[in-house]
């Protein structure tokens, strides 16, 4: 196993990583993939759009919106390693002696770093999904397709990273920070899900 | 841009080379990929179950499930990378010369090899989801939230692969072909839809 970052993993290796009885990566680290593989699927999109004739009237929103999903696609892939570190980091306090006075703070604050970090992740994926309905309407027909697996794909990493607020909020005494982050969460869910159905329906209607 | 197989790509590499302005790696070459994050995530769950006293009950269950779930691994990691071969044929026979009396031949049958390999993408993210419920049953409960991921990136594979069958048959001649494939994708995404609910109920409700 290397140590190289999750990023520069090769694609196999990322996966036996995962598919191995190792804690990290997990599905915390898998969820910022998915995440950046929607963000990715976006770009292309955009990519196809900008700089050409037929678009032209859209060429500068269409940046716009390729520069945003860049900047998300980026972030969550430096996600897939940041969650792997975060565990990490929860790890070593719980292995901390249990006699030792600094014990109860070292693990409050690993576990609230490590709920930040899937935080971020549905956030981010909220960020991506939120860009795709002016793909959906104004980029290049032809990879109406790729929305719509943009889509699901951000919608998955959304889900998945909010399975992994909660399990790091689940171990945290802050009760202010715990409710605040869950009212958080639950506005994103709802918005999300509403999304992708539309950026699916839309997709499936137009026969793809 | 190398020319090695998209397994053996970095995480970043395939991420660039999915938001590039090229038609492949394209979203059913990363359906693929989410689907294979997915098995590999149940494979996880599996391998954190086997060869321990507290699940002996359950011991030979999960190998099977395991070794299942390692099949359909292997085959969506190949799927990534055959997903970007078969548009190469795809892109070769429109570009055959008009008048050329077997181009229509060689583009029926490229785009029915092209329809097949998300077609597969489906039927192998649907068989990672029939094995999902085995692991909430059976697996080690302390990762159970990594099987909700595992739902959300099985369904989210499954659509993505369907999109991507339904552009090939969009352009295929042979109606019975199209119809029979139809029939069989409905039936795949019901089941899965209603297999991933579930999923991801019981991960919520158990409160991960």
């Amino acid at each position: 196993m290397s140590n190289r970052p999750a990023a520069e993993m090769s694609l196999r290796e990322y996966l036996d990583r995962l598919a191995a009885k190792e804690p990290v990566p997990g599905g915390g680290s898998a969820s910022a993939l998915v995440g950046a593989v929607s963000a990715a699927l976006g770009s292309m999109v955009a990519n196809f759009t900008v700089g050409r004739e037929k678009f032209a009237a859209v060429e500068e929103n269409m940046r716009q919106v390729l520069e945003a999903l860049e900047v998300e696609r980026r972030a969550l892939t430096n996600l897939v390693q940041a969650d792997m570190d975060a565990y990490g980091q929860v790890s070593a306090a719980y292995k901390m002696p249990k006699d030792d006075p600094t014990r109860e703070e070292t693990l409050q604050t690993a576990l609230k770093a490590a709920a930040s970090v899937p935080l971020e992740i549905v956030q981010r994926c909220l960020a991506v999904l939120r860009l795709l309905p002016e793909l959906v309407e104004k980029g290049n027909p032809n990879l109406l397709s790729d929305v719509g697996v943009a889509a699901v794909c951000a919608e998955a990493g959304l889900k998945g990273g909010w399975l992994n607020v909660e399990i790091n909020l689940a171990h945290l005494a802050d009760e202010q920070y715990v409710a605040s982050v869950k009212e958080a969460l639950e506005a994103c869910l709802g918005e999300a899900e509403a999304l992708t159905r539309k950026l699916w329906q839309v997709t499936v209607d137009r026969g793809v």
